[in-house]
C-alpha cells in the first residue's frame, strides 16, 4: 500500500465505505459491454436522482477530445447535470467535426432514453487517439445500460470496470462523513493507468456526494482536492487529450465545512493511488516526500520531478540505490536546491546525510529497495513546507504495453 | 542516418575530415586505462601546444559535479587553457569537498606533468554519482597518458573512448573550411548516450580550432551551435549534473566569419546525432522536424515535448503508428498549437492531414515505421519558422541498462 502523504491529520471522522459513486444516496450506475472493444464491458453510465451541481479539473492540453468540449459546453448551458456516459475503447480525440457531433449524438441519445435534457449529461471517452466513435453500437450499448441502472456496489463497480484502458483493476472509493451528526457520503470511480502525469486532472474520475452546496463551493473544493492528489502523481509525465475529473453535488446554499474538504481528499487520494499502484507496467511504487521546502510550490515541482525520472524509475525497477539520480533529477527543473543542506531519508532511514555522506551501505539500502512500496524523503532544509508525490517504476512491462497499445 | 535540419544551407565549403579534435593543429591526445573502470579505457588527456581562449555551455542542474565549478573558476581565473583533463567511470558528483579537492589535485597533478599552470586545466569527469575519484590511480594513468600524447586519429580516437560510458562508440567529428583560402580546422570529441536531455549542454564535449579569435566571439559560437544541436537532443529527459561542452581556440582579435560558425555547427550537430544514434538501448531514432511555427521557440518547445514523450518513444520502438501521441505530446507544452491546423509527414509522405484525416493507412504507416531512421514533420499551420529535434526509441533495453547501471 501507497503511504499517504505526512500531511493527512484526522481531524474529522471519516469512515470508508464500498461502493465508490454508488455508494451515494441517489446515484444509479451501470455498466455494459457495447462492442468498442471486443469482449470487455466499455459502456458505463451513471444517472442521478435530482440535478445536480458540477465542477470539472480537464486536461490543460491543446488538444483536447470533443467530449471534453462537449461537457464544458453543457455544464455552462445548464448548470444541472442528471447523467454521465463514459466510454472506453475509444477516446474520440482528434477526430475533427465528426467527433464532436458523435460526442453530442452519445448525450442526445442517453438523454432521449432517460426523458433528460441533452445538455444535462457529461460525456467522456477514454482510449484510442484518432479512431472515430462507433455510434451505432454507443446506441445499443445505452439502450441495455439504461435497463440495467442501479443502485449499490454491483453496478458502481461494473461503472468503474466499463471505463477501464490498461488498467488491471476498477478504481472506486467512497467515504462517510458527519455534519451535525447527519450522515453524508462522497463517492467516486476512476481510471488510469498510463499517459498520467502531473497537470491538472490526469485521468477521467467521476465523484459525487450527497451533501448539497454552490456549484462555485464544489469547484474551489474539487481543484484544491486535485492539486494535492491527482496532480501529484505520475505514470509516465505524458499528458493525456481526454483527462477530466467530475464532481456532482446537489444545488445548496451553504459552503461545505471541513469535514467535506477531508472526505473530498481522501476520496481523490484513494483513486490517484489506485492508479499509480495500477501503472502501467508497475512493479514498485514510490512515496516521494518533500520536506522542509521553503513553500508548497517548491516541494512539489521537486517532488514531481523525481517521480518523472525515466532514471529514477528504471533506478526502482531495478531495486539499484542510486541516490544520485533522485538528487539529479530534484536539480534539474531550477526550484532552488542547496546543494550543500539536502538529505535522503529510505524507508525512514537516513541514507544520505547532508554533504553527499552515504548513511546506509549500497548493501542496505539494495535491501530497502526490494520492498514493493518504496518512501523516500527528500529533506531540503529551506523551510518548514512539504508535499508528496506518488510514482511507480519504469519497467520492460512498460515497454512492451506502449509498444503495441490496443485498447 | 539521422536526417538533418532542413536549415541546413550549405553556403560555404565545408570538408569533413577523419581525426576529431586530434584533426585540429597544435593538438596532442591520449586515451589510457587508469584503473577508475575495471577493464575500459578511462582517462584522456588532451593537450594544447599553445594556450588557448575557452568557452563553455555547462548544465543548468543545481546539483553540479565538482570538476564542473573548478573549472569554471580556472576559466575565469586564468583565461588561457592549455590542457584537459576527463575521466570516465565515476562523476565525482555529489561528493562533498573531498570531490573539490579531488578535482583540484586532478588539476595540479597533471599540469605537474605538463609543466603547465593548474589553473590552466580543464577538469572533466562522468560515471556514477555520489563515489569519490581513485586519486592514486588517476595520477598514474595521467604520468602513462602524458608519457602517450600524440597528434593524429588514433590517440584522438583513444581519447574519445576514454571519456565513454554507456557509449557503443567513440564519437568524433572534425570539418575543414576555408577563410581567403587558408585553412582551419574545427574538430571535437563528445561522449554521451543516456541521461541526455534538451538543456543547455547534455553530455560532455571538447572542440577546438586553430582559427584565432577573441573569448566572447567563440562563447556567443558555441552558445548558438548547441542551442541548436546539443540542446536539441534528447535520449531520456534526464538532465546530468556533469553535462559541458567546452570549445578552445587560439586567443585572436577578428571576430570569425560564417564559414567557422557553419563548420562549428557541423562538428556539434555531427556529435550530438551520433549521441541519439547511440542512445541507451535505442533501436531507432525519430529526426522530428516542426514546421509553419509562429517562432523559432515554439518550434524547438513542442519538437523536444514530442522527442521527450515516452509514449511517442515506446510507439517508435513497436513500430506502432500511432500519431495520436505525436499530437498529443505536441499539445501538452501549451506552446500554442492550433489544434485545427496541423499536419503530419511520415518519411516525407503525408500521413495525418488537417482535420485529423488519415492519408496513410495503418498498415503503410506501419511499413514506414519499420525503418530505423524515421523522420517525422508536424506542420503547424502557423508561421513560417522551422526547428528540429532529435531523439531515439525507448526500449526494453533502456529498461534493462539503467535497472542497473554501473560505468
Amino acid at each position: 500500500m501507497l503511504a499517504q502523504s505526512s500531511q493527512d491529520e484526522e481531524t474529522v471522522r471519516l469512515v470508508a465505505v464500498r461502493g465508490g459513486i454508488g455508494a451515494v444516496p441517489g446515484v444509479q450506475a451501470a455498466g455494459v459491454h457495447a462492442g468498442i472493444k471486443p469482449r470487455k464491458r466499455d459502456l458505463a453510465l451513471v444517472l442521478f436522482s435530482e440535478p445536480q451541481v458540477c465542477a470539472s479539473v480537464i486536461t490543460t492540453n491543446e488538444i483536447k477530445a470533443a467530449p471534453l468540449i462537449v461537457s464544458e459546453e453543457h455544464m455552462r448551458l445548464d448548470g444541472l447535470m442528471r447523467a454521465i456516459v463514459c466510454n472506453s475503447g475509444c477516446a474520440n480525440a482528434c477526430t475533427g467535426e465528426r467527433g464532436d457531433r458523435d460526442a453530442r449524438a452519445t448525450a442526445r441519445q442517453a438523454a432521449t432514453l432517460l426523458k433528460i435534457p441533452a445538455t444535462s449529461v457529461i460525456v467522456a471517452s477514454t482510449g484510442v487517439i484518432g479512431v472515430p466513435l462507433p455510434m451505432d453500437r454507443v446506441q445499443r450499448g445505452l439502450e441495455r445500460a439504461v435497463e440495467q441502472l442501479e443502485t449499490g456496489l454491483k453496478s458502481s463497480n461494473d461503472a468503474a470496470e466499463s471505463i477501464m484502458t490498461t488498467d488491471r483493476v476498477p478504481k472506486l472509493a467512497a467515504y462517510e462523513f458527519y455534519i451535525d451528526d447527519k450522515k453524508y457520503t462522497v463517492g467516486g470511480i476512476a481510471k488510469g493507468s498510463g499517459m498520467i502525469a502531473p497537470h491538472m486532472a490526469t485521468m477521467l474520475g467521476f465523484v459525487a456526494t450527497n451533501l448539497p452546496m454552490p456549484a462555485d463551493a464544489l469547484k474551489a473544493a474539487l481543484r484544491e482536492a486535485a492539486d494535492g492528489t491527482f496532480n501529484m502523481i505520475s505514470v509516465d509525465g505524458c499528458m493525456s487529450t481526454n483527462d477530466a475529473c467530475y464532481a456532482f453535488a446537489p444545488p445548496g446554499e451553504k459552503t461545505p465545512p471541513p469535514a467535506f474538504l477531508q472526505a473530498l481528499r481522501h476520496v481523490c487520494l484513494d483513486l490517484a493511488l489506485a492508479m499509480v499502484a495500477d501503472g502501467e507496467g508497475a512493479s514498485k511504487t514510490l512515496t516521494m516526500h518533500v520536506t522542509g521546502a521553503k513553500d508548497v510550490a517548491q516541494a512539489r515541482t521537486i517532488g514531481r520531478a523525481i517521480i518523472n525520472s525515466n532514471l529514477v524509475k528504471t533506478a526502482l525497477y531495478g531495486e539499484d540505490p542510486n541516490w544520485g539520480r533522485v538528487i539529479a533529477a530534484a536539480g534539474s527543473v531550477g526550484a532552488g536546491l542547496d546543494p550543500e543542506t539536502w538529505s535522503l531519508l529510505l524507508n525512514g532511514k537516513t541514507w544520505v546525510e547532508t554533504g553527499a555522506i552515504e548513511a546506509l551501505s549500497e548493501a542496505e539500502a539494495h535491501r530497502e529497495l526490494e520492498l514493493t512500496d518504496i518512501v523516500v524523503e527528500l529533506r531540503l532544509g529551506l523551510g518548514s513546507a512539504n508535499a508528496t508525490a506518488w510514482g511507480c517504476d519504469l519497467s520492460k512491462d512498460y515497454v512492451r504495453i506502449n509498444a503495441s497499445y490496443r485498447t
